[in-house]
C-alpha cells in the first residue's frame, strides 16, 4: 500500500514512471490508458458535482465514485481482491488531483463542452477495453468479457447520475451502453482472430470513440421501445 | 463457463434439459423455478425500460439488472463465488432472450397489465424461496435466511426503479417487501416443522403469490407511518 | 450465528453485556459506540421512511439499509467476511428494535428535530471512527483509512436518500462527507502521534460532532463549485 499524501516524492516518481511506460510493453500501455480513463471520468464526475454546487469535498467524492465505480463493481463481481484502487494508490492520487484541478480551474475558466464530450467518449472506450482485458485475464467466457467491458465503462457514470440527481445516462438514447458492450465484443473478436493486445486495444478504442462521437453528432440511436404502438 | 452466444446448440440443449427437470428432484425444480423467476423479472425490467423509451441495449441492460440484482447482492453479502450468473451462463441466455422477445413483441402487441402483475407476484414468491434456500444451504441462521429471501426478491426491482427514475417499489404500500420477508419466514417455518423442500417451497410460493395478488386487488397494506399524527 | 427472534433471552443478555462493556476495554467501548451509532442511523432511516408513509416493514427495511449500508460497503471493499451484521446478530436486533420503537412512538409523539440532528451528528462521528479503526486493523494505508471512515459514515445515508427519493445528503452543503473524511484523518493523526485508541476515538468523536453541529447551526460550508463564474 502506498503511503499516499505523506510520501508525495514516491507518488510523483510513479507518475513519471507511468509517463515513460507509454512507450513500453502492452501491459504498461493499458495501465497508462487506464489511468488516463480514470482522470477523464474523475473530471466528468467533478463537473457533474459542480453543476449541483457541491463543496470541494463533495466534488472529490463524486469524482472518485465516477472514476472507480465501474472497476470496483467488476472486481467485486469477479472476486478480485484487493480491489484495484486499494491495491494501487496511484488511482486515488490522480483522482484527487484531477478533481481539485477541475474544481479550481473552473472557477476561472469554463471548459468547452466539446472537450469534455471528446474526453468522455475516449474514457468510455478505454474503460471498455480495460474491463474486457481484466475479465479475459480472469478466465471469463465471451459473455462475461462483454459484460465486464460494459460494467467497467458505465457503472461509475450511473452512480454519479443517481447521486447528482440527474437523468441516468443509460436513459439517454445516443448509443452509450451499446458502445461499451460493443467495444468488449470487438476487443474479444480482434484478439480471437489473432491480433495482439496492442492492436486489439488500439483498434477498439478508436472504434468505440468514433462510434460514440458519431452518435452524439448525428444523435444516432438504436431502435427504441414503443409499447403498444403498432404503427411503428 | 458456457461459451454463450457461440454455442447456441449446447445452450438449447440446456434449455431442454431444464424443461425436463420440472418433473425431477426438488433441487432441479427449484432451479427451473429460479429460471422462471429470472424470466419474469427480466420481462418486468424490459417493460420498465420500455416506458422510458430506452434503446434495445438499454432494455437488455435493465432487464439483466432487474433479474440478477437481488441474487447478486445476496451472493456478494454471503461471499458466494462465483456469483450465480457468472457460474451458470444459462441465466444470461434466458435474460437476453426474454428482453429481446419483450422488446419486439411489444412493438406489435401491448401485453395485458394483469398478466404482468400475476407474473411479477409469482416471481417475487419464487425469488423469496430461492433466497431462503441459498441462505439455508450457506448455513445462515433464521434472521439471515429471512433477510436473504427479502434481498433476493426485492433488490433487483429497487435498482430497476432507481435507474428508470420511477418511484422506488419499496415506497409503494401494497405489501411488497413484507411479502418477500414473510415468504422467507414461512419457508423456514415449514421446513423446521418437517416439510421437505418440495412441500415447503410450493406452499410458500402459493402463499406469497396469493398474498401479493390480494394486496394488489384490495390495496391491502400494513399500518403505515404517520409522524406526529396522534388522531390515528 | 445468534438465533435471533427465537432466543430473546440470549439477545437481551447480550444487550446487558454491552451496557456493561461501556466501562471496559477500548475494543468494547468501540463496540458499544458502534451499536449506538447503529441505533441512531436506524432511527434516522425509520424517520425518513416515515416521511414517505411507508408501512412498518418498509420502515424496518430502510432503517436497516441506513444503519448497515456504510459498514457493509466497507466490508465488501476490504473483503472482510462474514460481513459484520451477518457475523454478529446483535446489530439486526438493535436495528429492528430501534425501527419498531420509532414507528410506534412517533404515532403519538413527534420527536423534536433538534434531538435527531444531535444524534445524527454523533452517529456520523462514531461511524467515521469505527470505519477508520476497521481499516487500520485490516492493514490499510492512510488514504484507505480516511476513505473507509468516509464510506462507513456516509454510504448508508446515501442509499436511504436514493430509496426515499430525497435529495441525496451529499448534495447538501453543510460539511457532511467532509466531516466524516476529516474524522478519519484526525483519528489517524492522533493515533500516529501516540494517543491510544481511547483518546484518539473520544477526541475524534467530539471534534466531528461539534464540527457537524457548528456547520448546521451557522450553515458553514467549504468553498463550493461555480462553473464559469469568474466574479467569484
Amino acid at each position: 500500500m502506498t503511503d499516499l499524501f505523506w510520501l508525495h516524492g514516491e507518488s510523483w516518481a510513479q507518475v513519471a514512471q507511468v509517463a515513460e511506460a507509454v512507450t513500453a510493453s502492452p501491459g504498461d500501455v493499458l495501465y497508462a490508458l487506464d489511468l488516463f480513463g480514470t482522470i477523464v471520468f474523475a473530471i466528468s464526475g467533478a463537473l457533474a458535482a459542480g453543476r449541483r454546487h457541491m463543496d470541494v469535498f463533495g466534488v472529490v467524492v463524486i469524482a472518485a465514485v465516477t472514476a472507480v465505480g465501474g472497476g470496483t463493481t467488476r472486481d467485486l463481481l469477479l472476486d478480485r481482491h484487493p480491489v484495484f484502487w486499494i491495491d494501487d494508490g496511484l488511482y486515488l492520487v490522480v483522482i484527487v488531483g484531477a478533481a481539485l484541478v477541475t474544481f479550481f480551474y473552473t472557477r476561472y475558466v469554463r471548459p468547452p463542452d466539446s472537450a469534455l464530450l471528446y474526453a468522455d467518449a475516449f474514457g468510455l472506450a478505454v474503460f471498455a477495453v480495460v474491463g474486457a482485458r481484466v475479465a479475459l485475464d480472469h478466465g471469463g467466457g465471451p459473455a462475461i468479457v462483454v459484460l465486464m467491458a460494459g460494467i467497467t465503462a458505465t457503472v461509475g457514470g450511473m452512480i454519479r447520475d443517481v447521486l447528482c440527481d440527474e437523468t441516468p445516462l443509460i436513459l439517454r438514447r445516443e448509443i452509450y451502453a451499446t458502445a461499451a458492450l460493443g467495444g468488449g465484443a470487438l476487443y474479444l473478436g480482434l484478439q480471437s482472430v489473432g491480433l495482439g493486445t496492442w492492436g486489439a486495444a488500439s483498434a477498439t478504442i478508436v472504434a468505440v470513440t468514433l462510434l460514440r462521437l458519431a452518435a452524439l453528432k448525428w444523435t444516432l440511436h438504436l431502435p427504441s421501445f414503443r409499447i403498444g404502438d403498432p404503427s411503428n
